[in-house]
C-alpha cells in the first residue's frame, strides 16, 4: 500500500525543518524519541510550536495498526494547542504569538461536494488526516503533534482563546468536536432526553455539550462506580447497563443516544432506549461489524447513524462555543517520557479523562 | 401466550355477525373455508363488505408464525378495499355505500404521545393489528381481509376514491404506506438519487411513489431479468447487485435507499451505496440480526433506520395523493380458491407484483 519514507523533501527552495518526537517505530514498539525533518514553511503555512498535545485513543489504534494501513514510523497526536512562531508570506488569518489548534485534519482536497459544505472530514477525495496521512505538499507521510513544533497550512489551523486553560483546551480538538458535532447535527437542546454511553474522554466531554444545550442527559455505564463523577460532571441521571432491571426501565426513554465507547460491544442494549424515531449515533472506530437487530428498529421507526469529528468551520464554532460557556476538557497532565504508561492506562481505562501532553518536557 | 378463542362475544345488546373467511388453523396448514361470528356493528363502527383484498408478505409469515406470536385459527390480510354497508349510530365520517379501506390498523390507545402525534402504528400501548389482534371491543382476536365482511371502528377507515379500480387500490394500504411514509418523512424529492432494493409489492409501489415524487431512480436487484419492468414501472436506472463492478460503480452514489427485501440479505453492500450522510430505510420483518459494519457509517456519517407502515392520517394523505396522481399497485387478481398457490407463487418471488384476491369469490 503506503510507502514508508523518513526522507525529508525540500519544498519549494525553502529547507526543511529539523523536528523532535516521540514515535513508533513498528506496530509493536512502544514511543521513543525520534529525530525527523518537517517541510518548510510554505507561503500558505503557520509554523506551531507546540504546547500541549492530548492523547486520544485514536493514537493507540493508529499506532498499533488495527485498522491496517498504518505508516512507520508514526508520529501520533491531533489534539494540538501551540503558538504560532512563523507565518508563511501569504498567510492572512494568523500572526506571529497567536494561540492556534490544530485537530485531525491538515489538509483535504477543497473541492468536492463536502469540501464545499465545510465537512473536510468526509472529502469525497480523501482528507488528510494530521498523522498517518500523506502530506499533499510533498507527498510524505504527516507526522502528528507529539512533537516540538508542526508546519499546517492556515486554513486547517484554528484560533483558540486566551481565556481558557491551553492544556484543557487540547482534547477539544478530537474529542469535543467528535461529541459536539452529532449533538448539534440532531438538534440536540431543550426538552430532549439524552444518553451518553461510556465515560471516557469522549463520554465526559459529551455530557458537558448536552447538558450546556439544555437536553437532560443520563450517563450508561457498564461501571456503577462512574455514577459520582458522571453526575459531578453534569448528568442528571446515572444507569448501569449490565443491571436488566435498569435497562428495562429506560426501555424507549431517549430521543437521542451518543454511543462513545471505541470497543466492542453490543449495541441492541442501547437501540431498545431509544424512543420512537430515537437516534443512536455510534463513534467509534472498531473494524469488527455490530450484530443489530433491525426488526426492532422497524417497530419502533428508530435510526443508527455513524459520526466522525467534524468540519473545520465547525471545529472553530466548538471552541468559540467552549470560550464563551467556559466549557474545557477534564486532563491529567504528563510528561512526555511517561507517555507509554499512559498508554498503558487508557487501556485499564485508568484515566480521568484525557490525558495531555506537556511538550515543554520533550 | 394469547388464548386462541373462537367464541363469539356479546357486544353491549347486539347479536354478533355471521362471517366467512379463509383461514389457516395451525402453523402448518393450508388456507381453508371457515365461519366464524363478529362483533356486533357498534355506536362508533362501520360495517364493511370486502370488494378486493390484498395478499401481503406477512401474511404468510403471520400465517407460518414466524415471529413467535401467532393466534390460531388465523384470518390473514390487512390491504381491504370494500363498501359500506351499516354504520354505528354516531358514525360522523362515513354512510351506507361509501367506498373505503382497512389497512394493517383497527384500533390504538389514542392516548399516547405516538397516537396523540398519528403516529398510531407506534402506539406505546400496543396498536391494534387487523388480524393476529386482540380486539380492544371484545377481547376476541382480530380476523383479517379474506373474508366478506369486516367490522372496523370507523377512526381506522379509510376513504377511497371512486376514480381508481379499486383492486389495483387494495395493495396501497399496506404495500403503499410502507413505501410512501419513510419516503416522505426523508423528503425525497426533485435533486435526490434514490435506490429502491427489490422489485415485489413494496418495491414496484416505491419506484412509483420516488419517481412521481420527483427522485432519480435506481432499482437494485440480484436478478438481471428485473431490468426491463424496472424501468417500465419508473425507474430510470438499473443495476444487479450481484455485479461487483456494478456495486463498485454504485458507490457513494445515493441520497437514500429504501430496503423492501424481507429476508436475510446483506445490507452493507447498499450502505456502501450511500453518500455521507445518506440513509438507508430497512422494511423488512426478518426476526434475525444483521451484521453491519458500523465503522464505515463513521467514515461517512451514513444511517440506518426501521420504518413501519404509517398513521392513519398518513395512510389518507398517500390514498389521496394516489387518486390525484393516478397511481396504483400492479395485480394478478384471483379467486379466493387459488389463494394457497398463490402463497406458493409468493415464496418463489412469482408474482407481478401482488396478488390480490376478488372477495366475490369467496
Amino acid at each position: 500500500m503506503l510507502e514508508t519514507t523518513t526522507m525529508p523533501v525540500l519544498y519549494g527552495t525553502s529547507v526543511t525543518l529539523s523536528a523532535r518526537a516521540f514515535a513508533v517505530q513498528t506496530s509493536t514498539s512502544e514511543l521513543a524519541s525520534w529525530k525527523f525533518e518537517r517541510r518548510a514553511v510554505g507561503p500558505h503555512d503557520v509554523l506551531i510550536e507546540i504546547r500541549y498535545c492530548g492523547v486520544c485513543h485514536t493514537d493507540i489504534h493508529f499506532a498499533k495498526n488495527d485498522l491496517g494501513f498504518s505508516v512507520y514510523p508514526m508520529v501520533p497526536g491531533h489534539e494540538i494547542v501551540g503558538i504560532v512562531t512563523r507565518v508563511g508570506d501569504h498567510v492572512k488569518r494568523f500572526n506571529e504569538g497567536d494561540i492556534v489548534g490544530v485537530g485531525c485534519l491538515v489538509e483535504s482536497c477543497r473541492t468536492c461536494a463536502n469540501c464545499e459544505e465545510g465537512e473536510e472530514q468526509y472529502c469525497l477525495n480523501g482528507a488528510v488526516y494530521t498523522y498517518n496521512g500523506i502530506e499533499k505538499e510533498t507527498g510524505n507521510i504527516t507526522y502528528g503533534g507529539y512533537s516540538n513544533q508542526i508546519v499546517v497550512n492556515e486554513d486547517f489551523v484554528l484560533r483558540v482563546s486566551d481565556t481558557l486553560p491551553l492544556d484543557k483546551v487540547a482534547p477539544l480538538l478530537c474529542a469535543g468536536i467528535t461529541t459536539y458535532s452529532p449533538l448539534k447535527r440532531w438538534n440536540i437542546g431543550k426538552g430532549h432526553k439524552v444518553a451518553i454511553v461510556g465515560l471516557g474522554g469522549l463520554g465526559h466531554m459529551a455530557i458537558k455539550f448536552a447538558r450546556s444545550f439544555g437536553a437532560e442527559v443520563t450517563l450508561l455505564s457498564t461501571s456503577p462506580s462512574k455514577q459520582q463523577d458522571a453526575l459531578s460532571l453534569g448528568a442528571h441521571h446515572f444507569a448501569v447497563t449490565t443491571d436488566e432491571l435498569q435497562v428495562q426501565k429506560l426501555s424507549g426513554s431517549f430521543d437521542f443516544i451518543l454511543d462513545t465507547i471505541s470497543c466492542k460491544h453490543d449495541l441492541n442494549i442501547y437501540l431498545s432506549m431509544l424512543k420512537t424515531h430515537g437516534s443512536l449515533v455510534y463513534l467509534g472506530i472498531d473494524p469488527e461489524p455490530s450484530q443489530i437487530a433491525l426488526v426492532s428498529m422497524v417497530f419502533t421507526g428508530r435510526t443508527v447513524a455513524g459520526s466522525l469529528i467534524g468540519g473545520i468551520a465547525e471545529t472553530q464554532e466548538m471552541l468559540n462555543y467552549c470560550a464563551e460557556n467556559n466549557i474545557t476538557a477534564d486532563i491529567e497532565l504528563i510528561d512526555i517520557k511517561d507517555i507509554n504508561l499512559a498508554w498503558e492506562r487508557m487501556l485499564q481505562k485508568d484515566v480521568k479523562y484525557r490525558f495531555v501532553i506537556d511538550m515543554s518536557t520533550l
